[in-house]
């Protein structure tokens, strides 16, 4: 039996998955295969910690150089992360004729241009499936199932970690320091948990999703960001009342000639299944002109997940490697002569729809003034709620408006802050997958 | 620039949508593909309905042969359904050595392991991802990126216009057959609605999927079917009130060394996103040990989601023309030698959840009677709902099990439905999709 022999840089959790996962499913992926997809190293610094695997003799070695420098390895999963050495490898890896998986969003979002005109330029392929939603097949998806389809727009739950902390504050009314503790408590946080709850995560996975639905080059300085860290019980419990649950979103809509990228928090309506997407997993919405809306939906994370995107990845460049052929698919979906820029707009330009909360003075006339500021920067309100509930001595007014430009929401909410009746600085948060008016 | 050259086997909605795709995004596809994918004939014998597509001189013809003979075409796409004119193209056009891409679910589940085999022996592809779940991509996702999983169970919402009916039903209580004229009214339902109201077209997607899930040939003989014909407004709302939706379901699973196959109406707790699939949406929930569970969600039907479907087919089967290869991946998921009987278990040897109502007299004692009659026969109550309404002297009780053998349920049914104070036949309905004790 033909064999094709893989070499692992890095054994941390998911790397281990990886390495599980090609030796417990082996004789399922040759009965699929047709060939043995073998394992031939496994390269990580920290030799001492146990994995819960037993390695043939010789499979487990130090030194990653030894994998991309053996020219009996066809393909190497780059499981290390970060952008330095794991970049060195990769580009290393490549210079010397061999293929890539990896699962490194950071890396990709920040240098993958570079990475894949080198991929290109020496012949080889880059297998990226698992660095966006984890097990969910939305690169496949993208460059493959929706070959024939303008794509319009996509809107993503693509970090766990703030979907699980959402959650949490959502079903039991804790506060994001509280939820953010549990989630780190229960390992679905890191010890420093910005790189999620900041929304920079959710940019690299957009960014790159971006690229292969829009035929661009991978642009993450573009992408609007807020995190979670300023999402109250209060707002998540009014957003219920009115029908809708927050998530931090992902959003790029191609409107016109340029595109909408952002990641921020947002009101979903309860009748989109987005906002049934609950705990860790994630899920992703694809706008075509053929497909209508389609949705994947996962585990976003986790070692077997994971390591289930690379095997798929693994096993479609072994596929090409038995055939003797490469490149079957274009790396960004696009042939690289059809790659283009495709200028972003910044925030101020988009439209949508937006919740507002003041804290207003129990006065009469309030909500006339704000209900004037508004009209007066062209933002038509569709329903206003004032809240019962005194909050340290001011009533919440909450208020939903019809579609708005956000260059007149941050002017009308300007001035609405200076109002003397107003207690505290507004809340605004956009809402998203409603039905277009 | 390189052309793929297809032809196109009937025209009706489907094949319009296919061809209109294929001319309206051919700039599209070009710049994914890096060819032309270029549509030569247009076959239909009915030459006179306008399909509001500009075709250019000598594409549109009436005689099929025409197209499956042509050696100049690589690929024939059949859109004509049904099992007669439909198989013979197909196997004549593989004969011929063309790549062949079809819909045709209903031929596949009754004949695709004759079709498979002979375009095997020929060394020719068939492309059927439209097939199942219009433009969800499950086939390339089951075939492809799913390849590193052992695959536990799934559970699918398969057939719109049933879906259609039970959201009309749920939403504003009115009976299968109001619901059933209006999805006919709105053009959800055929005039003859039994191969979707009956399960039909369900179970020949389910056959289609078992196949690639677990690695045997296409068996439809042995899926158990129940349509949705006897659902009731009435158990739709005991339903709702309990937590769950009621769906047609599509279920394989994997149990020991034999598979569960069944496709009928079941009820869903609302915290399950197949609870949310409504309209005439389609969706599937597959578990692999890898991933978990993953679900695809999309429309199922319609001219442009499955003309999208059709569309990935024929990139797929381009790319592998363009490089000279072919039968990349095994049609079936696993290489033909690894294909093998699975045995499946008869309907009496399932286990599950149940939802049972009785109409009984209002006498004391009643309860008590059920309640023994399910203790005797080994069956264990989650809960009792009894109903204060009256309907026709007799009062509804309902009852949550926990899991069930199904030879007991029928046993105990049959027992009960014998009692004096029964008044009407017993209502089984099987709940999925909870967590398992």
């Amino acid at each position: 039996m033909k064999e094709i022999k893989v070499g692992l840089l890095g054994c941390g959790t998911v790397g281990t998955g990886v390495a599980k996962l090609l030796m417990e499913n082996r004789d399922l992926i040759r009965a699929r295969l047709g060939a043995d997809l073998r394992l031939k190293y496994v390269a990580d610094i920290d030799t001492k910690t146990d994995r819960g695997i037993r390695f043939d003799e010789g499979v487990f070695i130090s030194d990653g150089r030894q994998v991309i420098n053996d020219p009996d390895i066809d393909i190497v999963v780059e499981m290390i992360g970060g952008e330095t050495i794991a970049k060195d490898f990769i580009l290393q890896a490549i210079q010397n004729g061999k293929h890539v998986v990896t699962a490194n969003k950071k890396l990709l979002a920040a240098q993958g241009n570079a990475i894949i005109k080198a991929a290109a330029a020496k012949g080889v392929d880059i297998g990226f499936e698992a660095s966006v939603g984890g097990c969910m097949p939305i690169i496949k998806t993208m460059r493959e199932a929706l070959v024939g389809n303008r794509i319009q727009s996509m809107v993503g739950i693509l970090n766990g970690t703030c979907n699980y902390i959402l959650t949490q504050i959502t079903d039991t009314g804790i506060s994001f320091e509280e939820a953010l503790a549990q989630a780190q408590a229960n390992g679905f946080a890191e010890a420093d948990p910005s790189l999620d709850v900041d929304g920079h995560d959710t940019a690299h996975k957009l960014a790159i999703l971006m690229a292969l639905a829009f035929g661009m080059e991978i642009n993450l300085k573009d992408i609007y960001l807020e995190g979670i860290t300023n999402i109250t019980p209060m707002d998540i419990e009014f957003a219920g009342e009115c029908g809708y649950r927050i998530k931090l979103l992902a959003i790029s809509k191609m409107v016109g000639a340029a595109l909408e990228a952002r990641v921020h928090p947002a009101m979903i309506p309860v009748d989109n299944m987005l906002a049934h997407v609950n705990q860790s997993l994630n899920a992703v919405t694809v706008s075509g002109d053929a497909v209508g809306d389609i949705l994947l939906y996962g585990r976003g994370a986790g070692m077997l997940p994971t390591a289930s995107a690379v095997i798929s990845d693994l096993v479609d460049i072994a596929r090409n490697q038995l055939l003797g052929v490469r490149n079957r698919v274009p790396m960004l979906s696009y042939q690289n002569e059809n790659i283009r820029p495709i200028p972003v707009r910044p925030i101020d330009q988009i439209s949508t729809h937006y919740y507002f909360r003041f804290s207003a003075a129990d006065h009469p006339g309030v909500l006339s003034k704000i209900a004037g500021v508004l009209g007066d920067c062209g933002i038509s309100i569709q329903s206003v709620h004032q809240k019962g509930r005194k909050v340290k001595g001011a009533v919440p007014i909450v208020m939903l408006t019809h579609k708005a430009r956000e260059a007149d929401v941050r002017k009308a909410l300007g001035i609405i802050s200076s109002l003397e009746v107003i207690k505290d600085a507004p809340v605004l948060i956009r809402i998203e997958g409603g039905e277009d008016e």
